[in-house]
């Protein structure tokens, strides 16, 4: 494919199977998206997943000498490992070099990293993980953030989140008019904990969005609203929540589906159509999370990615640079802070 | 059957299909169960809704001349129409004349009426909301409290859930030593907002208790967990984000399954299975959910029941009556207020 021209600085050594699938995920973006990839890690670890047949003049690698573990203490390995892949990774964009940068790793570690080297947008507090959701309607995705960055949070920090999510919507997803929802437990106003009540008027006062209510849980997934914001805590748990349930309701399937005689014929003949389901409801369609707030764009994605996560967050990343994401979002912002 | 005894008071006016399928599943349960159903509310409605070939001296229909409308304020509607059903129902258990109470009304009435006419256990400040869930190892199901009474919650009350809701797994759900978790966004012990961070300790150093750590949201349908506690707002939007995630996995199921002519063949002969899988996903099944910490057996059951989960929220509260639950809990919170 004719190169597109964005570069795309990923962590080739951030995840459970980095580099090989990071790798793997990688050249397949290039090859079909027309993107231009930056394997940022330990060069021979890198070149030794190269598959046999690869054509060294289409791969770019940049050296970076070390690497952040799971087990670190993500802010204070990310101020002493310098050179740690992320690292680079963040300052490839910083410096003009790529466009996007993409973490499979300590996704901690990947958020502080982006705030130290990127810093924060204008008008924002608190940058937030925003994951997309499939909803009942196929075609319409829902943007729930914060799934993670921030535990405790205060109105203005969902507004602030409430305005980034509607210009992603609108802009990357393509949502005519982004309508946006507050997590709640109800649906009147008055109803919520303290978070939710304070939140709910701030919302309903602010004129850059199309704030619709409050979402309550069996909202999530209906396809009603296109963004919905929520602190990180209750987003952490229902994303993971989420992920788990796919799996499970898999398993189900698998358990009950072949049980009898007739049950084994049955699922026989229901194989492509059951793989069609699991494909419905496989998270690795959607790549990574985006790291909203931040002065550049960052896809985060699942420590367990293999290469069809890698090539979707890819894709996230090169969705976001062509749709000119941050300068959109930082008009909106800016506006919100001097308010 | 033979009556084994346990008087069940029921709102006969509380829920979307009342008084027909409340009063539907209360003869069921009559009679397959062994229990003495009180039907409360309006007699010449309940009347109206009674099978023609019923025989009236095994009914028992105790007068309430007033509901509480789903949009009313539910502890002004309360404490104003005393004679109001789901009053009348808490009556009947304060005075003795019924061993537990159910409604499928207005939640947050019937928790008021709780309230006000029962009271709370000693020891305990706030009753939460329990909910089983059913999760991957189908004999195996987790109990989360508090999903929906408590939306602010403070460490102190989520460790009286952590008791409340061992006991109950113990003498109700069978297990033996119940693992408790506390639902949180990490496994390590300072993950966590700061509720969940300061519960943690509280957990830990409770002697009452099996505390196994952090649940995060994909370890609630594990099977490691027996019992996980949380705020009533986190828990709310789980549940109610599970019990939708049940409805879409079964519409996709229906869309995808019968596609093609194998599709169809194979769906016919899996019939039998996939109304087993139905049931082991359907909330119906579960019946409702047990208000705990007031001093009562209440089960509080979704508004829009049909007769199957009132005969199912019978049977859990003739299993709590059964199991002594109250009694068991009373000297564990006891001496939980006295250290």
């Amino acid at each position: 494919m004719v190169s597109t021209g964005e570069r795309i600085a990923i962590d080739a050594m951030g995840g459970d199977h980095a580099p090989d699938e990071i790798v793997a995920g990688a050249l397949r973006a290039q090859e079909e998206l027309g993107v231009k990839v930056l394997l940022v890690g330990e060069p021979e670890k890198i070149k030794a997943a190269l598959p046999s047949n690869t054509n060294l003049g289409q791969v770019e690698i940049v050296s970076a000498t070390d690497t952040i573990e799971m087990d670190e203490e993500p802010l204070s390995a990310v101020r002493r490992k310098r050179s740690a892949s992320i690292n680079v990774v963040m300052d490839l964009v910083k410096k003009g070099k790529a466009d996007a940068a993409i973490s499979a790793g300590h996704s901690g570690a990947a958020m502080a990293a982006a705030l130290l080297r990127l810093g924060r947008l204008p008008g924002i507090d608190r940058p937030a993980i925003g994951a997309v959701f499939p909803t009942m309607i196929a075609s319409k995705p829902v943007l729930i953030l914060d799934v993670g960055a921030n535990v405790d949070c205060r109105p203005k920090f969902l507004e602030q989140f409430a305005v980034m999510g509607s210009v992603y919507s609108q802009y990357v997803l393509g949502t005519a008019e982004p309508k946006v929802g507050l997590l709640n437990i109800g649906e009147e106003d008055c109803k919520g904990n303290d978070l939710a009540i304070r939140t709910h008027q701030m919302l309903t006062s602010n004129s850059q969005i199309s704030f619709l209510g409050n979402a309550e849980g069996r909202d999530v997934l209906s396809g009603r609203f296109d963004v919905i914001v929520c602190d990180g805590f209750v987003g952490n748990v229902l994303l993971k929540f989420a992920e788990a349930v796919g799996e499970i309701i898999l398993q189900i399937l698998r358990e009950e589906l072949p049980s009898g005689l007739h049950g084994q014929i049955g699922t026989a003949l229901l194989k492509p159509n059951l793989k069609r389901i699991k494909q419905r409801m496989d998270h690795a369609e959607h790549g990574g999370a985006l790291l909203l707030g931040v002065n550049g764009i960052c896809v985060i994605s699942h420590g367990s990615s293999e290469a069809p996560s890698i090539f979707n967050a890819i894709r996230m990343a090169k969705e976001a640079v062509d749709n000119q994401v941050l300068e959109r979002i930082h008009p909106q912002v800016s506006s919100l802070a001097s308010e």
